[in-house]
Parts: C-alpha cells; structure tokens; sequence
C-alpha cells in the first residue's frame, strides 16, 4: 500500500510533516510505501535541517499549496496543482503523475480538505455528504460525526454517517458492537428540532445500533461509542469540550501554584493530571478521518507536530489495511437493501 | 413588594419550599411579603416537621399540583387550579384571590412553568417568545440564552433576548456594559446555519453590544456576558457545560483517592477545588429567570434545596426592586424606535 502526505500543510510545514513521516517510516516497515507531495526543494532543506534521510520515501514535486485562510473551493479551482490537490489527485489510477495511492494525510485547511475530498476523491456510494469525525478520547472513546463540515442538513445524513461512523469504530479503535447516539435537548424522541425528530425516527427503523437521544450531560460518561450531530451543532459540541478541558486545566494550574503546600501536593499527581488532560483533547487520538469517502482521508490538527502526523499516517495505513472504505460501502449497500 | 411561592414544585416539596421561604423571610426584612401556594395541610405538616412558625407568610391553598412528568400544557388546560397556575394568577390585579404578587419562583416543571408564563403572566410587548436563561458561573459570570425553551426560533427572537438578557445582566448581576455573544462554529460572519447568518446581521445592526460570533472554545473564557443561543443548541452548551464539570471532578476525584500520598495532596487543595465544582454549576446562583415576560418569574433547580429556594426569593425581589421587567420593556421600546 501507499499513503501520499501533503507535505505542505499545517502551521508547522514542511518541517513536521517530512519529520512525521520520516519516524512513520520506520514505524510501518516495507509493506507501506509513502509519498509526499510538495515543494521538493524545500521538502530537502527540511530534511537536511533535521539531519535525516529521504532514502524510500518518494516525493511528488508541486510549486503551490493551499494556505489556511484561503478559499477552500481554490482547491479544485484556481489552485488545481496545489500539494492538497495532487496529493488527493494520487488516490486515483490513472492519475497521470505515475504513482497511485491508497489513503491521503493532510494538516491543511479543513475546508479545502474537505470540499476538495468530495470532488478530487468521490464518496462511497448512497452517502450524499461525506463529514468530519472527532475521537473524543474521554474515559471511553466517542467517535462524534459530523464535527464540522456541514451545517446544512437532512435527516438522511445522520443514518449514513451513523452506519459509517460504526464501521470505523469497529475496524480502527477496535470497539466491537459500537452504539449509536444522536445528540439532542432531551431523552423523548419528540425532543429536539424537527430535524432532530424526523432523524430519530430514521434511526430507530434503521439497523444501526441505535441507543437513543444523548443529553450532552452525558457525552461525557461512555453512554454510545458514536455520536451523531448535525455540523453545527457537533463542532459546538467538539469545542466546548475542548474548551472546558483547557478551562479546567488552567483553572487547577492557578489552584496548585497558590503557595508551596499546592505546590507539593502538584507533585504528587502531576501523572495522573496529564492523563485527564488528554482525555478531552480530540487530537491526542490522531487525525479526524474524513467520513464517506471512496478512500481514507485523514486530516491532522493544524498545528500537528512530527508525532501527531507520524500517528495520523499510521492511522491512515490501519484503514487501508482494514479496508475500511470497502467495509463501509458494503455495510451502505446492505442498509439501502433492507429498506 | 409580595413574592410569590409555589410550594408544591420540585422533587423536595413542599419540606424543601417551606424551609427556604422561612429563610428568606428573616433575610429579606418587612419591606417584602411572602406567600406560599399549595396545598396547607401538607404546607403546615412541614412546617412543624421543621419546628418553624409560618406567621407572617401567607398562604393560598389549592388542592392540586402539576408533577414534573406530566404535559406542560396540562397548567393552563387541564389544571388551571394547581398551585403553580394559581402562583401565576396571583401576579395578576383583580385575580379574585384578595393578594397580588409582584414575582413568582417555583422548582417545578419547567416546561410548564415556561408554557404556563407565557398565558398567565404574559410576554412584555414586543417579545414574541420568552426563553430561560441559565447563568454560568466560570469565572466570569456569563448568561446564556435560550438555554432550552424554544427549539424552534427565527433570527428576531435572538436581538430581542440580547436587550432582555443585557438588561438582566446590569440590573441583577451588576455587570456594568454586557457584552453580547452569539454562539456560533467559527467567528467569520459567513459561519453557520441560514439562522445564525440572518441573527447575526441583525445583531449587529442593533444596538445591542454584540461583539461577534463566539465560538464553543471560548465560552468559558469570559469573552462575553452575554451568550445567545437557539433553545435547542443553548441546551446542549448549558448540559455540556454541567457534563464536562461532573466529568472533571469525578475524574479528579478518582486521582485524589489512589492512595496516601494524592490522599494528602488532596487535603492541600480542597477549599479551591470546591469552588471549581461551582464554577461551571448554574444552579449555584439561584433560580434560572424566564425571560420576556411582565413579572419575574425564576425557575428554581428542581432538586433544590432549602438554600437553593431562599436564594430564588432573594433573587425575585432583587428583580421586584430593580424593576428590571419594567426597564426591559423600555429598553425593548428603544430598540424598536430606533428602527
């Protein structure tokens, strides 16, 4: 297998990601090929700045990339040879650059990745929206979906991102009968926006481990394994979370530097604080996958450093090697017939 | 001023109401009475119970009670003479039961409490919903509205609840000029579904102190004093918000009792970490009030406690005083002259 990296993505690129990708090599052994795509010039100098070798990685040369607070729609117009674009281009045969891939990882703008993903990639058949999942680490993982991408919705989607979000679930984190939440104000099914309605009610008819309406008071407490939410509500959901943790976590800084008794006592958990730190940190766990398109796309935090992406290439490889695209499509068809 | 009481609401009536008044009776002075609505059989029963004299507050007796799980519309239909409809009743002149109130405080449904206030107390003109608002502690107290009474809204209901909201904010709170937030998934003004676009327009367009869009991330940083949300998305934030504390502190909970060193680490920091339990607990500063409407209403937290409903009564008649219902509707005037 082969996973192509957008050299040129993140706040920290090329830099991160050649060092990234560098420590995945030796992590994944031959069985998986790599690609950058990007500057070659400057994906070199990096790789020269950090005193290590390129030798079996390939690289695909591009003199533009995608910049955070361009347009995302650049990426398939105005910006076609980007390293996002030729990066995604690559997951096609036939691409015309020689070499083809198997999954894609980028730090880049979200909303390139994901407008471009839809065109440049495609998506499984009967998903009319791909999504971007979030893996909330917590005491047990909660994959939510969709975190951000569309703020438009239909109650259709959420049964497909349920069924898609399960599959990953299943094959990537290893949870083996993942329940299905949908987000909501209320645990009655006539709670909610009458989208919210209408979706419980598809959800209910359909087979997708479906638990019922989660309060957010207990996202936190482990009740389902995937969480479904329309965009925007799932990316209020996934920063709040974020931002409590970091609320919290300030907060007990303040209460343990007050004197030298607080102090000491800091000394005493400093591991165990670390740890509640990262479980509410999404990008502790990897990248967030782009749900419900025909080939993994993983997209790392932005400000991803060489661990992060290191693991998001990984991540990536484990999807290949799952076939987790295929398993998804499969589990779609199935749905979709036993209607 | 007379407050009014409903004795039948919450999980811990009428023993818990009963308490709560007679505390606040000796807090507030003769300057505000006090009358308890319920059955007086079982007002008087508690009463002894507690070895406490109910001389000096007057009681209403009914006979019936609307419970928590019953159809919120059952207080206007179906039970017009339960002891919160009649609470209600009595804000009005000429109610046929000899007493008018100026405020009323119950800890029963708040559904019902909300359908209920719309009919019985009315909406302040010009108010086309009134919603409930829910103030969260953090550092900076920041008063989040809707926070769960109206799923369904259009973009002129989220201007009208920053003036009510502000208005609250100075009046009660004694914030000198809130500042006004709408909750949102990105600060662009372009962010969101159609209906957070066309409020934020609006919003800016008003004067009203709106400083943008505030993403989830920063609720609790103190970026605004004011947050405005749709009931169904304001829910989720309020529940999250009360998910992610519980989350934490059972975490840290878990930390502190691993053994006798995080034992007595633990004894170092336990005053400060008791305030951060309150820090994201909204029923810590009383009742949540219904915004919109001619009379104060607060819904006090339906397990609460004897302090829990002393506190809302305090909180009533700081309404009563400050006229805050009156300066609402002035300042809702303004704004619609300035159109």
């Amino acid at each position: 297998m082969r996973i192509i990296i957008d050299a040129m993505g993140g706040d920290n690129a090329p830099r991160a990601v050649v060092e990234g990708v560098y420590k995945a090599k030796s992590k994944l052994g031959r069985e998986v090929a790599l690609t950058l795509v990007g500057n070659e010039k400057e994906i070199n100098a990096a790789a020269e700045e950090l005193c290590i070798s390129l030798d079996g990685i390939d690289i695909v040369h591009t003199e533009e990339k995608i910049g955070m607070e361009e347009a995302p729609s650049l990426v398939v117009r105005g910006k076609p040879e980007c390293s996002m674009a030729v990066g995604m281009k690559l997951l096609k045969p036939d691409n015309g650059y020689g070499e083809v891939g198997d999954a894609f990882v980028s730090a880049g703008s979200t909303g390139a990745l994901h407008v471009g993903s839809s065109v440049l990639v495609g998506r499984i058949k009967g998903v009319k929206r791909s999504c971007i999942a979030a893996l909330l680490p917590f005491p047990t993982p909660l994959l939510l979906l969709d975190s951000g991408a569309n703020s438009a919705v239909t109650p259709d989607f959420f049964v497909s991102w349920a069924v898609l979000g399960s599959v990953y679930m299943k094959h990537v984190i290893g949870c083996e009968s993942p329940r299905v939440g949908l987000v909501n104000n209320g645990a009655e099914e006539t709670k909610g926006t009458e989208l919210y309605q209408e979706a419980h009610q598809l959800m209910k008819k359909a087979d997708v481990g479906f638990v019922g309406n989660v309060e957010a008071r207990d996202i936190p407490n482990g009740v389902c394994d995937v969480l479904v939410a329309d965009g925007f509500t799932g990316n209020i959901v996934l920063k709040l979370v974020e931002g409590m943790g970091g609320f919290m976590m300030k907060t007990l800084k303040n209460i343990f530097s007050a004197n030298i008794k607080t102090k000491l006592a800091y000394l005493f958990v400093k591991p165990q604080l670390r740890g509640l730190k990262k479980s509410f940190d999404s990008s502790e766990h990897g990248g967030a996958p782009i749900i419900g398109l025909k080939r993994p796309v993983i997209k790392a935090h932005g400000s991803a450093d060489a661990d992060t992406i290191c693991n998001a290439v990984i991540q990536a490889a484990l999807c290949v090697r799952e076939d987790v695209c295929g398993v998804m499509e499969r589990e779609l068809g199935k749905l979709e017939n036993s209607k």
